[in-house]
Formats: C-alpha cells, structure tokens, sequence
C-alpha cells in the first residue's frame, strides 16, 4: 500500500488483539499507514464475560468474535493467525511460528497478562486459571463432570469432595466463579440428580487478604461478601494456601477435601515483555515511559496488562476500559508522529468500577457513588451489553441472559469429553 | 424404587441415549419399571444439525441439550454419565468405567455408529469424519484454519493447496458439507482476506457411485447435484479414492492436491455389538429379531443404528426418525412383556426424506411427491426446527439462523486452540 506521493506507508505492526490491540487498530483506521495485526488466536475475547463460558451461562460466540471479521472493513488492515517467537527490536523485525519474520516502522505489544502462581506452577494440574476460552472449557468441563461423578459415586465421602468446589482468589474473577457456581448448584441443576440434592453442593472462596474485592472501596467489598454468603458460599478471608492437590487444598493445618479448585489468585504478564529486553517490573510487566513508548525505542509501545506505569497515580487497574483507553493513546501518539508532532502522556479516566456476584447481586462504584444489589447488577448487565463487541453479540446475550433469568437453565452444559478421556475426573474404583 | 406390592421394580438399562435410546427412556415414563441411562457423552446430539457445528453455522446448545437436563421430570429415570466396557448377557452383567457393574432385567443397546474408512483407518488422521461434537469442532477448526493458513502462505501454489477442500462420498452429510463449504468461502468470508479471493476457493464432492444422495431418487439425485454446482461445488462422480495423505487425495493416477479433506463415506457399528456375543452382519450390526430383541436372549434389544434387520423390506434407512422409532416399539414391547402380552413386529413408517445443500436448495421425497430447491429447503427447516429437542434450542435455531439468511455470516468461527498448537496446519518453512 503505497500514498499519494507512491511511497510505501508506514508499517504498524501490532502484536495481540484484545481490548488495548484492537482500539489500537480501529483508532488507526483513517491514518496514513499499513497496519498488520498478529494473534495467537482466530478471535477478540471479550473478557469481561468469559468467567460465563466457564460457568455456562453463555456459549462462545457470545463473548468471542472473529478478529477478521470485526476488521473485515478497515482496508488498511492485514490480520494473521500466527504466534510471535522473538522482537529483534535492533533491526525492527518481528519472527512468527514457522521462522515467518515481519518487519515494522511502529511495533504495538499488546500481548496482555496469563495466570501466576506464584512459584507454585506444580498446582496449575490441580487448580486451572481463567485467561483463554480453553480455560474457560477446562473448568466448565471440570465442573460439570463433578456433578456427574457424584451420581456415580457410591461413598457418600467421596461424594462429598466431588461436591466440594473451591476458588482461590476473591478478585473480580474468584468472586464470579464462586457466585456462579453457587447458582448451578441451587438452582440450575435443582431435581436433576437422583443421588444426592445438588442444593448441598459446597462453594468455598479462600481469599489471602482480609475482604473480597480488595479494588473496590470496604463498604461494598462487605456488601460483596454479605451478597455471596446469601447465594451460599462460604467466604473464607485471611487464609494462605499452603499446598494444593488432586484432593483439596492445604491452608497451614487446615484442609478442605475438594475435586474442583479453581485459581483466581495471581496474574503473570505475557512472556513477550521479557522478548523486548528493556526494564521490566517484579511481575514480569514492561515499564513504559509516559507516552506508553520504550526507553530507548520510541518506535515500540506496550499497552494492556502488559504495561507497567509507576509513575501514574493512583495505579491503573487491569481492567478492559484501561486496556482500551491506552489502545487509543498510542494509535494518536502514532498519528501524531506521523505529522512530527509531539506524543502525548497518557491519563487514565476512571469512568466507574463494576462487579457481579450473581442473579440481583452486583456492586460499583462511580466516583464517590457507591451502589449494591438489585440496582448495581441492572447497570453491571446494562454496561456489559453496550460494550459487547459486535450488534450480534448483544442479541444473542441479551437472548441468553433472559432466558436464564427466567428458567434459571444453563444452556451451554455440553461437554465433548467422553466419560473415560478424562482421567482426572474417573472414579476411584 | 419399589412398587406398591413392595417389591422392586424391574430395572431397564439403556446405553446410549440418541435418537433411539431416549426415544425408548421417555415411552417407558409411565411404565412401572425403574431406568438406568448410560451416555459416555453427557449430552443428546440432535445429529441431523451436527454439520452445522461443523460449519460454524450454529453453536453447541443449538444441537445438543444435557440428557439429564431433558430427563429431569421423569423421575424414573438415573442418568449415569459412563462409557461400558463389559455386556455380560449370560449373567445379565453391564460393566462401566472404573470397573462399577450394574445389573438389569432388560437391556437396551443403543450405541448407534461411527465412521468406517474400510481398512485403511490411517486416512483417519488426514480424513476427519463427522459423528460425534469433537469430531465436529476438529472439522470447523481445519477448515477455518486452512483460511487462516492461506492468509500467511507467500507461496501462490502452497495458498492454493491451503484453498482445496474436498469431501468423500456424497450421501447427505457429504452433501451439506460441501455446501456449506461453498457457501462459507462464497459470502460468509467475503472481504475479510488481503492476499486471497476466499471465493476462489476449491470445493471438490467426490463420490464412487454415479450420482449423489443414493437413498433418494435418481431424478432428485440429478437436482440435487444440479443445485451444488450452482453454489460452486465441483461433483465428481464415480471415482474412487485410492490414497489420502496430509497434502491431497488420490484417485487412481489422478489427485487433488488439498490440505483439508472430509470423509463422509462410511459408517461402521458401535463396537459394542460385537461385545454382546450375537450374530452380527457385516458391517458388525447386531442382527434383531422382529421385534428388535436379539435371538436367545429376549431380554437384550437393540435400537437404532447398530440393529440390522435384514428381514425388513424395503431396508430402514440409518435416519433420526427410524431410531426414534425403534426406540418406541422396544419400550412398548417391555410394557408389553411386563403385562404377559406378546411383543410387536417392528414395522418402519417412511414419513419421507430431506436432504439439504444450502442456502434455498434443498431436496426432499414423501410417498411420490418429489420437491427441490427453495420449497424443499423451505420443508426441511421447517422440519428440523420442529423435531429439534427443547423449546429453546428451537428458537436460538431459528434467531441463528434468520441472522444468517439475511447477513451471510456464521457467527460459530471460533477457534479456541493457539496457532502453535497445531502442528499439521503450520505452514510449511
């Protein structure tokens, strides 16, 4: 693609096409430049929702859309499946699977953040995190399964831990799950078991700080955990996990025998950060410079989870709306290069915080407003439908919610696994 | 469970729950026995729709609803999810996964079929073919892909190769898949690509016998294949395939070279027929009795696609609606049986046949009346909007699929897998 005066435009190059990647591209759109996208996968996730795919409420094309497809229309744009291997940030060259090398003008990463474990990888095995829609299959699998070996189980202690579910971690996400799972077990699966009564299912939430939500002001963190003991799970605060394995978790001399545990305690940043060899934080995340650029490489950006900004207070929060904000900010410091103008500092605006703990349960916070219940789960369902990605998406959500609102059915309960694939989840014989 | 005399009641297990297992499990709602289902899935597969998963028209919980969750109000019903490794006919012994046994008065066998490469189960790995939802998702995802793949291969000749998709053997899933595929590579992708035309893609149906959709009449055979070269689908009749590998087909010394083949030729019975120590055919199909049971042992009946009845003329097609009558006729004949009354003849009811192959073209058969094209197409979503189970798979069927009349989208084009973790589709360094 060449301008008006027969040059080549300017290659952008942009690595990863969530929230920050995505409104690089679109904000991009009418600038003077030749834009590549590069993801690992065929789709933009919108994140916010896929604690849903894990807990069936909603089915993957709800929260997933093609990348190409969102883009098809913006004609300065190339996306391409493939996965970065190595950033020569030297000579400007970026190599994909398959030794396929790219070379850019402006290099955009916005590769995002995985789970951490805190050294204790050994327990990813045990107790699967919540980042791609494969976690998100593993743990709807894992779930559901745990259901159906309780109705095999002829132990009624075995059956127990069958129907133990733990999560670890009481953010946004540990605090989803658990509500969630509380759901399934009062109501979705209410007189489908002849065995035992699902109802009875025990939902455990294990949080190391000492209140649920610890991003959101204490007085709705209470609400919070008062909204989630009344969906019947136990919120356990101030407790350390020790150890976990395919039997339960270990906190010190406390032990909770549980098949299912889940992971929402720790986030790790993308191991491309490190790939750039420029300063990074304790959590592996690159320390841009006010701008969003690198020390030294004004021609490459981080933007998302994988940016670390200490000098921006108060801290900017590993939320989609931040991810978005900084997305837009470099496509205008692009810009603005462009026309020799100079970059600006990027200033997060905090339109708000919201979190969902289940049916008629929520909390925000807008400013110094602070609600909870009812009327914070009408504006938590309202912002995630406005913001859903794609006029089809929102249908099809809006559709699925209303109809498990009413019926209190999970429709996407459907398991590929055979019974005997899954050696986790066989009985004991 | 017990009846009012005090005594237990019978016990009827049925493995499998398709069309012809729950067909049997709900005429047995208000007999006075106790039911054990077995499923190794923990889910009833609407089949007919299954190529739609395939083809990212629909999304899983439009085709396949839990079995529990359709059988939750029949309470003389435990669904067991498990896959049984034993039939032990003389004891009147079935044992499951993890070495559990389960006993029973009768037993019905209703495992259905998977697919057959007649001897050369090597082309497995080249060939996917479609039967169950995993199946289904490895279809959509290589097709998908192969797109994906185009977009990153320099090399014109290697694109092409990438753009040949080629189905084996035109019966009706063959048919609907290179349909389908037309169609995706026709509209859905349409400007979503920079270095490729997707409507330039190759879409071959090659078929050994001499005209397509065998089990209809020859003139709608000659409609129907009329009707898929108009959507683009080049039919190849009367050639054999002789080889497959990971870059082509071969049909004696011709080939096409193609990285994505579907083979939809041949079916083979569920193994478990065998496992019942009966008279099989030779396609290993447990040949019945009259009234489905099998011969010395009353007790035992087996349903659906695994029963070979080479008694019944003209022979009962391998179809939706013959399982779910065989379902039927076994559970009356249990009733039958339990009151001291003779069992029935099983007689199939040819309702008629549909067959579709894409937008508006269709072709279907009732008695002598003979229909193609947009009033076939009309009759068959009629149909399979009606015989779907579940009031809200029908109405998430009809939105998904209004929305795609009228858009040409296929909103199901997810791929959960990242690009490295598929080494066949890596493009070739």
């Amino acid at each position: 693609m060449k301008n008006s005066a027969g040059n080549a435009l300017p290659h952008v190059l942009i690595i990863g096409c969530g929230f920050a990647g995505l409104f690089a591209v679109k904000a991009l759109a009418k600038a003077p430049v030749r834009i590549t996208v590069v993801d690992r996968t065929n789709h933009h996730l919108f994140q916010p929702l896929l604690y849903q795919i894990a807990t069936a409420g909603l089915s993957t094309p709800g929260v997933a859309a093609p990348i190409r497809n969102i883009l098809a229309d913006q004609n300065n744009v190339t996306v391409l499946y493939g996965e970065v291997q190595r950033i020569d940030s030297a000579r400007r060259m970026v190599t994909l699977d398959g030794e396929q090398a790219l070379d850019y003008d402006y290099l955009v990463v916005a590769t995002g953040a995985s789970s951490s474990y805190f050294g204790n990888e050994r327990w990813a095995a045990y107790a699967p995190s919540l980042k791609t829609l494969q976690d998100a299959y593993d743990i709807r699998r894992r779930v559901l399964l745990a259901f159906e070996r309780a109705e095999r189980e002829e132990d009624a202690a075995q059956r127990a831990t069958w129907l133990s579910f733990v999560v670890i971690g009481a953010g946004a996400t540990g605090v989803e799950l658990a509500g969630a799972f509380a759901e399934i077990a009062r109501h979705t699966l209410q007189g489908e078991f002849r065995r035992f009564d699902p109802a009875n299912a025990r939902v455990v939430l294990i949080e190391g700080g000492d209140r649920v939500l610890p991003g959101f002001p204490a007085a709705l963190s209470e609400r919070a955990r008062q909204q989630l003991e009344r969906l019947g799970v136990a919120v356990w605060l101030g407790r350390r996990v020790s150890d976990i394995d395919a039997d339960g978790v270990q906190m010190g001399s406390d032990r909770i025998a549980a098949r299912t545990v889940i992971w929402a305690a720790g986030v790790a940043a993308s191991p491309l950060g490190a790939a750039l060899g420029v300063p990074l934080d304790r959590a592996g995340r690159v320390l841009v410079e006010e701008d969003l650029s690198v020390s030294g490489y004004p021609e490459i950006m981080v933007v998302g989870d994988l940016a670390a900004m200490p000098w921006h207070q108060p801290a900017v929060p590993g939320t989609a709306p931040a991810a978005k904000q900084m997305g837009t900010q470099v496509a205008k410091n692009i810009s603005r290069k462009l026309k020799g103008q100079a970059t600006q500092k990027f200033r997060y605006r905090d339109y708000g915080m919201l979190a969902t703990i289940g049916r008629n349960a929520a909390v925000a916070v807008f400013g110094k407003l602070q609600v909870s219940g009812y009327p914070a789960w009408l504006l938590w369902l309202l912002a995630h439908i406005v913001f859903l990605i794609g006029f089809r998406n929102r249908i099809v959500v809006m559709i699925d919610w209303a109809w498990s609102y009413w019926t209190f059915e999970r429709h996407a309960r459907i398991v590929a696994d055979p019974a005997t694939d899954d050696a986790r989840h066989r009985p004991q014989p």
